[in-house]
């Protein structure tokens, strides 16, 4: 069996899976490139909040083998001036909208490259993401070539950097449970350290059973950084306070 | 490579994911059509609405290679004298209930075979879509003929045919963006023209981001008709109105 | 093709489809055994109920072919003491916490074994399913052996045993839809038969239409036992009852 028959192409999406629309790019993806695998990487993230999604995509980037297609449709800016991109980097691939949801995991590779993809007349202004990027996918699936899917592009948007400095940063992203995932590396976090966030002081913790149910608590997160979470419960509800707060380890 | 082994089996259903009742279809598939590969088209589809259901296969019927078996599960008639059937049309197989789910794609293709699935005794009498329709599939992915199914019959269900007049027509769907989704053919829609829905004139763009945020507008929807839409926000809520309003290009 | 390369995995969480968690599994299922097939068996249960995940598992478990490795994370303890194990039941592989969530299927296998898995000091200790799990999942559809993944243990959690006399037991587990599934084998139900529960008395019909909507009714229930259901409604909702309710037939 040659590499290229092991490509797969997963999908992240806002679509949901009420109406047809990501069945649609799988047909599309099962088309052109037949042999591919098409993993559904989710398709209930938040609408259009390209700052969520680009966190998502660096939770599971390259714990997918090299030669994964990554094709990423968190897109409220579709059908405007916004360019249609494919990224090369860290050996996986990436497909989607240039609004800055391929930062976290190009920031993290260090090297990239890209190009930009042609937008055909007769793609509907709606929905790139069957007529625009799933075609990509599957072309890159299918074997070729970066260089062949468009003209080399290095001033991809890029969302802002975090500023953390040691011990301080801000949340990131928040999960479905509530969990308030930050931008400080999780080594801040030691025994007896504290987190102070939305003006209160969290103890740090192993894991969520450590504390009792409801309880807040600290965590080196899944993610490498530090996390704060309830027990059983929302932190982001608990602490009233979201995407951006300050957080500083004590 | 034999074709044989390239069929891909869809799961289109209103089961949602909370409860391995789609698993069981899936390890149906799995069992009786090992090398074929199942893909989820969607299992959140509003429960028991087969216009819904019809309209979301209509958009990824024939994005799919030739072969394709599209197992379609909103049922609310389970268990009931309504048949079990086998489709095919366009190169596609479709299996489901005769509730009219397939009226789409049916039309759309012109021409089209069908075959009355047999109910065993042993079947569930409220799970046909693990005991019924995923063998079904299953053998149709394994490659045998609708023939082998069963006998063929030419009387299937189908909605009420859509009476679209030149730029009039109503809503035939919701999306679960609120998109109201109608059978006027998209190139109804030029430069300046306007729409008019629940007592609203709705100018004509062409892609969400021309309009400002909360915005009505009408698009060429990526269904190939008219699509009425609000950026970043719900048609249907803005206009209080839903499947069967009426819809007239100005 | 040897039935290595036929092994699927499938997936069964409480995480969502909104993160980028289960694409992070999935990733590294692909990385670990990349000819096997990985099946979404269901990712919104609910969050920490290993009752519910336990009976859906059971939905199924031995519909997959022999070989089949499930993959269940439903794991409220993660990171405490709580064992992390594989099972051997029936000709299929399970791999999750030890928690009580494989009770069903050894139950009804009968026979199984089990390995302790080793957690490695590396593992996040709030992600087992992506450090331990996944990978045990991996190793097993690539072809290793239940016993070269830990040291046999023949004491898992099991979750209480249901104490079903004849033509009585209990509600096990509600689905989505608010149905009422209980442990008592549906070969109790005959014609004119009755099931008392919640202080009412509800007739036995054949199937969801045999009554009129919002009318509740007791069933053979596709697992195997009496359900009770409401058609085009929530029996859960209409009853005011839950899991562990009595239920007696007639």
């Amino acid at each position: 069996m040659s590499e290229r028959e092991l490509r797969v192409v997963t999908l992240l999406t806002d679509f949901g899976t009420a109406d047809g629309y990501v069945a649609a790019l799988k047909g599309v993806v099962a088309t052109g490139a037949p042999r591919a695998r098409v993993d559904d990487a989710g398709h209930d993230l938040p609408r259009g909040n390209v700052a969520h999604a680009a966190w998502a995509l660096r939770r599971f980037w390259d714990r997918y083998p090299p030669g994964t297609v990554h094709v990423v449709v968190v897109d409220p800016g579709v059908g405007t001036s916004r360019r249609a991109v494919a990224v090369a980097a860290g050996g996986r691939f990436g497909v989607g909208p240039d609004n800055g949801v391929f930062t976290h995991v190009l920031t993290k590779a260090g090297s990239w490259k890209a190009v930009e993809l042609e937008i055909s007349p007769e793609a509907s202004s709606t929905f790139h993401g069957r007529d625009v990027f799933a075609p990509a996918g599957a072309r890159l699936a299918a074997g070729e070539s970066l260089e062949s899917l468009g003209r080399a592009v290095d001033d991809l948007m890029l969302l802002p950097e975090p500023t953390a400095a040691v011990g301080r940063g801000s949340v990131q992203t928040v999960d479905r449970f509530g969990n308030l995932v930050t931008d400080i590396p999780a080594d801040a976090l030691g025994t007896g350290t504290e987190v102070e966030i939305g003006g209160r002081r969290i103890p740090a913790a192993r894991t969520y059973g450590d504390v009792t149910p409801g309880r807040l608590v600290a965590l080196r997160g899944s993610d490498g950084t530090v996390e704060v979470a309830v027990r059983d419960g929302s932190a982001a509800s608990a602490l009233g306070v979201g995407v951006g707060a300050s957080v500083r380890v004590l």
